[in-house]
């Protein structure tokens, strides 16, 4: 990786889980930088989504991404669903918007379409491609690895929808 | 108000708009501090919610209440409304667990009986009420008589479910 590189963050939140996967690209190649779930705690709504938003403050604050990556949520089975999710991300959102990253949205199927070549790739073939691509040493979580695909997504074809800066853009065309 | 009063925050998050209201109580009377709507920009949403996380931080931070009261998320008619008013509330909601304050959730019917008395009151006789019993000199905005609203019910029946510190309840108890 030759260039200053971005750190870019992608999240898979959720209201229990929450993934986070932090790397660095150049536009051509990813380089692993930190990754994990958090696990909210039962109970109190509020408290949790206050864990999410502290516990991602901490860690942008402490890796510095500069923009984070997220897939756009799912339309949830039913109301009471989307309502939970939303919250969540609202938080996850939060806690990044707060601190000045940049935030990117990607359809799930463009994310599966990035790291996995199909659209309609399965979570095992996300989490397996995602170790790969990453040459992580163990294979990721679920939410972990999704957080990593959104953020894999952003570095591969971000640039094609000049969502990556100038400099990124310019390489790639090469 | 002869003790020192308890000050709450009500809000009413929306993906448009957000109203909130903050009132000092001491359990028996409730007296206007501040109110308004956040009117958040049209265009990219993780942008819309840091607005809201923003400026409740901002308030929270002039106003310093101790808790915040919200109602009880409605079940919207569909899954992505419920996700957009989803985003809003967690960022809210946010703002306050991050300053250390407590949420309390209340239903919408309860809102209603505490301040109109009626829990199918229509929002025009929620503006009337709150507008009478906190002696305002204007007809509150709708998204800002709900939240104060919130504030209200919060004062007024948060004693008899154990809310409010040991102090308000004893003394309503006389």
């Amino acid at each position: 990786m030759s260039a200053a590189p971005l750190r870019i963050i992608g999240i898979d939140p959720g209201s229990q889980i929450t993934g986070f996967g932090i790397l660095d690209t150049d536009g051509r190649s990813s380089v692993h930088v930190h990754s994990g779930c958090i696990r909210l705690p039962t109970g109190d709504f509020p408290q949790r989504l206050g864990v999410i938003f502290r516990e991602l403050d901490a860690i942008i604050a402490t890796h510095q991404p500069a923009v984070m990556a997220i897939e756009q949520a799912f339309l949830a089975r039913n109301a009471a669903v989307a309502l939970k999710l939303g919250q969540a991300r609202g938080a996850a959102i939060c806690a990044a918007v707060n601190r000045g990253l940049d935030v990117s949205e990607y359809a799930p199927r463009l994310i599966k379409q990035a790291v996995v070549g199909s659209g309609s790739a399965v979570k095992e073939q996300v989490q397996h491609m995602v170790m790969i691509m990453l040459a992580l040493t163990r294979r990721p979580a679920a939410d972990e690895a999704d957080a990593l695909a959104a953020a894999l997504c952003h570095a591969h074809i971000g640039s094609s929808l000049g969502r990556l800066p100038q400099g990124f853009q310019r390489r790639r065309r090469r």
